[in-house]
C-alpha cells in the first residue's frame, strides 16, 4: 500500500477564515526549520512580539502569540484571569460570545450573560444595567468582530464603561485585528486575543494575545494555579523572554511563527490605518455589487464589519448548491451561516490579503452567473 | 520604519527536536491554504487519521492530531480522563514525568509519584509496590522515551501490570513514535500522545493522540465537564468526523496538517519497522564514533534510546563553547542538558529524517575538530 501526497487546489478564500494568504507568507512558512532555542529564532520571536505590540497599538509587555488557534487564545485569557467564584459579564451576540460563556463556566466562575440579537452589536446600555445589578462583577467580556454574524461592537465605549465600574475587560479580536480600528492601550483593553488566519492573512494555528499591566497584576495575585499548564502565561512569558533569560516551556511552532512574522511585516509595511482603510474600500465595492444583485445585508450599516459580510441567501437560491458551485466551478470559498443563521446566511470575508479588488470582481461575476 | 523578512540559515538539527525536516515536508507545508471545512480538506484529515492509526498500530477510533504542540497533547490526555479526586500513579524519571505531575495536580487529582533516577528506566517493581499500596489508583502514567535523559522505559510490561490492577494507562510517546517499537493495541495503551517534530520529522506544532475504547468510555462517563474547552475530545472528535457529520469546533492548522500528512506518508512508505531499524543502525554508527572520541553515554545500554543520545560532556570541553561553535561554524544544533543534567550532558538527536549517515559523519567530524 502506497500513501500519496496531498495536493490541494488553489482556492480564493472569501469565507470567515482562513483568508487568502500572500505567496510571501507561504514562502516564509517553508523556510528551513531551525531550533526553537536557536539564538536566531529567539531574535525572531522578539521581533514578532514588537510587531504584535504595534499591530495591537499597545506597549503591554505581556504580548505574544499563543502556539495554538484562536480558540486557545480565548481560553488563555479566561483561564489566566479567572478564578473559581469570580463573576464575569459575558456579552453574547453570536457564536463566539456563547463560547466565552463555556470558558467562564469551565473556570468555575459565574457568568452574567447580556444578550443582544444575532446580527446586532452588544448593547452598552444593557451592559451598564448588568453592571449596576451586579456590583461584584470583576470582568466584562465581549467580541469586537462577531465572525458568526458580521456585527461590530463598540469596544471603546464598553471598556470605558467597564472601567467606571472597576472591571477589567476581555476582548475577542480574532476577526478584527488588522481589519478595523482597534487600539488596545487607548481603549483600555485588559486582555485581548486574536487569530492568525483572519485579517493578518497568515496560516491558521496561532493566536496573538496581549495583557495589560492590570491584567498581569491579577495573574500575579492568583490564589490558585492556572488550570491549564500549557496556557499558563506566567510560564509562557519566561519562554518568550529574550536571549539569556529564556526558559524552556514547550516547542514553539517554528515555521508557523516564520509565517506570522512575515504577515506582520506585510501589515506594518502597508501601515495599520492604511490596512483598515483598504478593508473599508473593498467592503464598499462588494456592497455595491451585492446590492446590484439584490442581496441584502443582515447587520445594519452602522454596526457592520467591512471584513465579514453576512448576507441573506436570496430566496430563489439553494444555499448548498450555490456554495458547492462556487467551490467546484470557480474555486471560490464563501462561508455558510453558523448557529442561528445556518441555512439563512452567507458569510463573505474580505480579510487581509483577501481584501483585493480582483477577488470581489471574481466573486460578483460568479454569483451573477449562478443566481 | 521598514520591517524585514526573517531568513533563517539551513541548520542540521541533531538536538532533542525539532528534528531535521525533509524538503518534501517543507514543500507540502507551503501548498495553497484551503478552507478547513473544504470537502477536500476533510478528506485529507481522514487520511491523516488513518495514517496515525497505522503509525500508532491501533484501531482506536479516537485517533487524531491535536492542533497544538506535544505539551498540549499531554494536557489533552490528562484533562479528558481525570476528574477531581482521581488518584494517578506518575512515573517520573526526567523532566516530562515531572510535567505529568503538574498536569495531574491542575486537574484536581492526586498523584502517587514513583521516582527513578535520571537516566534510568521506570522501575516496574516500584510501580507494582505503589499499585499494591494504593488500591484506589485509576491511572498509571509514564513516559516511553524520556527526551530529557535518553532513557527508554518498558511500556509493554508497565501496561500489562497496570491492567492486572484494573488501571488505565497514559503514555508519553512524544519522542518514541516512529523511532522505536511502539504498539498501542498490542501493549494495551489507553491514552497516548506524541509530537510532530521528533521522529515524524514534521514541523513543530501538532500532537498526535489516541484513546482506547476503555478510555473513551471513561470520557463518556465523566461527571464533570473537561476543564479545557479547546482540548475537550468529545467536541474535537465531532470536528474530526468525516464529511457530512463534521461540526465546527476550532480552525484546524491547515498547512501544518499538510506537513503532517506528508511526513506520515514518508514514514509509512518507508515502513514502520524499517524506520525503527534505521534509527537503531544510525544510533550504532553514532555510538561507535562517540566512543572513539572518548565520549560516554549516560543511560545504560539496555535502557538507551537510539534516537536521543544523552552523553556526558567531556571534562576537557566547555559546554557552551562547543555548542556555540557547532552552531556558528558548522550549522549543527545539538541539545544542552535539561533539569538535573543541565551543564553536564549533551543530547544528540537522530530522529526521523535526521537519522541519516551523512549527519553522523558531519557531527563526528565537527566534534573531532573542536574537542
Amino acid at each position: 500500500m502506497t500513501f500519496n501526497s496531498f495536493t490541494p487546489p488553489k482556492r480564493t478564500l472569501l469565507g470567515p477564515g482562513p483568508s487568502d494568504i500572500s505567496p510571501n507568507v507561504l514562502s516564509a512558512l517553508s523556510r528551513p526549520t531551525i531550533g526553537h532555542l536557536d539564538p536566531l529564532f529567539i531574535g525572531m520571536m522578539d521581533e514578532v512580539k514588537t510587531m504584535l505590540q504595534k499591530a495591537f497599538l499597545t506597549s503591554n509587555e505581556m504580548t505574544l502569540a499563543v502556539s495554538a488557534p484562536g480558540s486557545a487564545g480565548m481560553e488563555t485569557c479566561f483561564v489566566n484571569l479567572l478564578e473559581p467564584g469570580d463573576k464575569v459579564i459575558v456579552c453574547r451576540n453570536g457564536v463566539f460570545g456563547g463560547r466565552m460563556l463555556e470558558n467562564v463556566e469551565r473556570c468555575g466562575a459565574t457568568a452574567v450573560v447580556v444578550d443582544a440579537p444575532w446580527g446586532r452589536a452588544v448593547s452598552i446600555d444593557k451592559v451598564e444595567e448588568a453592571l449596576k445589578a451586579n456590583p461584584d462583577v470583576k470582568f466584562v467580556a465581549a467580541v469586537h468582530a462577531e465572525t458568526s454574524t458580521g456585527a461590530c461592537s463598540d469596544i471603546k465605549s464598553l471598556c470605558s464603561l467597564a472601567k467606571q465600574y472597576g472591571c477589567l475587560t476581555i476582548v475577542d479580536a480574532v476577526t478584527s485585528l488588522g481589519g478595523i480600528e482597534l487600539r488596545v492601550d487607548d481603549w483600555g483593553i485588559d486582555a485581548i486575543y486574536s487569530g492568525s488566519q483572519k485579517c493578518l492573512s497568515c496560516v491558521p494555528g496561532l493566536s496573538p494575545v496581549s495583557f495589560s499591566p492590570a491584567a498581569v497584576e491579577v495573574i500575579k495575585q492568583r490564589k490558585t494555579k492556572v488550570q491549564s499548564w500549557f496556557l499558563d502565561q506566567s510560564l509562557v512569558m519566561d519562554y518568550w523572554a529574550g536571549e539569556g533569560k529564556r526558559s524552556y516551556h514547550h516547542t514553539a511552532p517554528v515555521n508557523g511563527l516564520y509565517a506570522l512574522h512575515e504577515s506582520l511585516c506585510q501589515l506594518l509595511n502597508e501601515g495599520l490605518e492604511q490596512s483598515w482603510h483598504r478593508h473599508l474600500l473593498m467592503h464598499n465595492l462588494l456592497k455595491q455589487g451585492l446590492t446590484d444583485l439584490g442581496i441584502e445585508f443582515i447587520v445594519p450599516e452602522d454596526e457592520r464589519l467591512p471584513q465579514l459580510n453576512a448576507v441573506y441567501i436570496p430566496s430563489t437560491a439553494s444555499d448548498a448548491e450555490i456554495r458547492t458551485a462556487l467551490l467546484n466551478d470557480y474555486n471560490i470559498e464563501i462561508g455558510a451561516g453558523l448557529g442561528e443563521l445556518a441555512g439563512k446566511a452567507w458569510r463573505i470575508g474580505l480579510m487581509g490579503y483577501g481584501a483585493r479588488r480582483e477577488n470581489i470582481t471574481l466573486l460578483l461575476g460568479a454569483l451573477r452567473a449562478l443566481l
